[in-house]
């Protein structure tokens, strides 16, 4: 945890919680206030408090619609007026098309072709324009920027982003506003915009806090960078059921961000994401996909220490069709 | 409707508008103030604005908490520290065995022996005593009697009881507290605890609001006790999935409440409640019992008039286990 003392001054970082606080004010009345849910079961399971922020209850199902919405609200009116694009593997599009939509404007999303098809028939859902690319063998980057410049349309990145991150650190905002300190908060990461907008709101409202980033085992391309000080790449698209953490890299600015502001990481196996999703199910409750329960698989798993700690978990998407969901837990 | 308008003062029925927010302060701190769930996607399909009570998140998962810690917390010190004894087909079960021990009192549950093994399980963890019955062939009442008696305890009944009715009737507190006048309420109903009191707290806090009852197509008890103006019971337990609403008469009192403030009843198949069970799940990312979702099923299946009206609709528990959710999905 050594990098964690190495702090900087906000000034030098991408976002500082005043953009935070902008995108709170942006979000007021569109986005839901999602609620903490906390177990009884949970807390003595652990020996400690957990808090878990549920962005599962957030619009189209997942805290991307924070940063989605900022983003698009910030831009220019002549130039939103030209539209936006997205590439995703899921929930950012739905985030995209939805808040293209509350702006009246147009969307086009780029999207794996073998996304979900539950997140690909509800972004087509919210009015966007579909366009289907290959994970495996394509560069969604490049084909959403040529889209974009044929349309005159914004690209609107999934994490890479200051708006995208500061309006996903409103989720650490809401959660250090209404359950006040925490000893530590285990963020679940992919390309780092929900880890590096709440390590920021952390640092702002609750400076002790121990942020943690919560990656896949198959996919810890943020863990090896921030251990190595430098963005290192996977060599190829983790497999994990955890379909939103697939990333290969970190962004360059939620990078900069989780070097000084991250405190550690934490990886889970796709067994223990199971095992996470089916006691959300059980005792919470609630529908959690796979990439929004590997914080809460973290807790569950004793990956990180909670005795006699007030834990605050991200749960961070409850996209997980009903079907997929079945198949998952058939056995 | 016509018995809808045969109204009577409160002081006539067993519960009033003051017994409900008696037990409101009594739930304070204890109970959680559950969210009010909404979703654009089921406005739309509705063509009217849904409000949806989330008592699947209640603890222990169900609205039956409500009425059994008041029921409990009602009794006299002395004769509560004998300890309490309630029959339940599940919630009820987990409601008084987790009332009793935040009393620190002992309870003993009797439990139907096919009640789900999840329930029986949840009510054993809270540290009741079970005592098991075949429910096609003994009479609860009477073992729960004879198990009071030979104990001197106090039995909680699930539903016909005031503080039961009154804790149960917080639940339309609240919701009317938060979403204000409703064109509609639409309540599950079992033995009517959930139904009278919700009927009662209408009838103060939003009086043009039409409260109805929910049933279950094979269990129609109710509905057709109202009808008939006169409690008829069922002639064998009615099959169906909703197991919490396998009641084969309406309560005395409840029924009291019902005739003076219900103003319908509407019917739903185990195919509607699965394709409720299946939305909430999809497009509210919450866990919704069969039992619990038979009013969203009227909503969506079109069994109420919902056009351009305020609906309110309880999700009255969420005690689905896992291993019997994809039993139900897996087709």
């Amino acid at each position: 945890m050594t990098a964690a003392t190495d702090r900087s001054p906000d000034d030098t970082l991408p976002i500082d919680i005043d953009d935070i606080r902008a995108a709170a004010a942006r979000l007021a009345g569109v986005a839901h206030r999602t609620p903490v849910l906390t177990s009884r079961t949970l807390d003595e399971r652990v020996g400690g408090s957990v808090f878990l922020k549920a962005e599962n209850l957030q619009r189209m199902g997942a805290f991307k619609f924070r940063g989605a919405y900022n983003a698009v609200a910030a831009l220019d009116p002549d130039v939103r007026s030209r539209g936006v694009v997205a590439f995703s593997s899921g929930n950012h599009a739905q985030a995209v098309a939805l808040a293209a939509r509350l702006h009246a404007i147009p969307a086009t999303i780029v999207m794996p072709t073998d996304a979900p098809p539950a997140k690909l028939a509800a972004t087509r859902g919210y009015g966007a324009e579909v366009v289907t690319y290959d994970r495996y063998t394509e560069d969604r980057a490049a084909i959403g920027a040529r889209i974009a410049a044929e349309r005159g349309a914004s690209l609107i990145p999934p994490f890479d982003h200051p708006a995208v991150m500061a309006g996903a650190g409103t989720v650490g905002l809401e959660l250090f506003e209404e359950v006040g300190p925490l000893d530590a908060l285990l963020v679940c990461t992919g390309g780092g915009g929900l880890l590096s907008g709440c390590a920021v709101a952390a640092h702002a409202l609750s400076p002790g806090t121990a942020v943690i980033g919560v990656e896949p085992e198959a996919g810890d391309d943020f863990k090896r960078s921030w251990e190595s000080g430098q963005r290192v790449g996977l060599d190829a698209v983790p497999r994990t059921i955890a379909d939103g953490q697939q990333t290969m890299m970190p962004g360059e600015l939620t990078f900069a961000v989780a070097r000084q502001r991250v405190a550690g990481f934490a990886l889970v196996s796709d067994a223990e994401i199971l095992a996470a999703m089916a006691f959300a199910f059980e005792r919470l409750r609630v529908v959690v996909e796979p990439s929004g329960a590997t914080a809460l698989a973290a807790v569950l798993a004793g990956k990180v220490e909670t005795a006699g700690r007030r834990i605050g978990v991200t749960l961070s998407g409850g996209n997980v069709g009903l079907g997929q969901f079945v198949e998952l837990f058939r056995g």
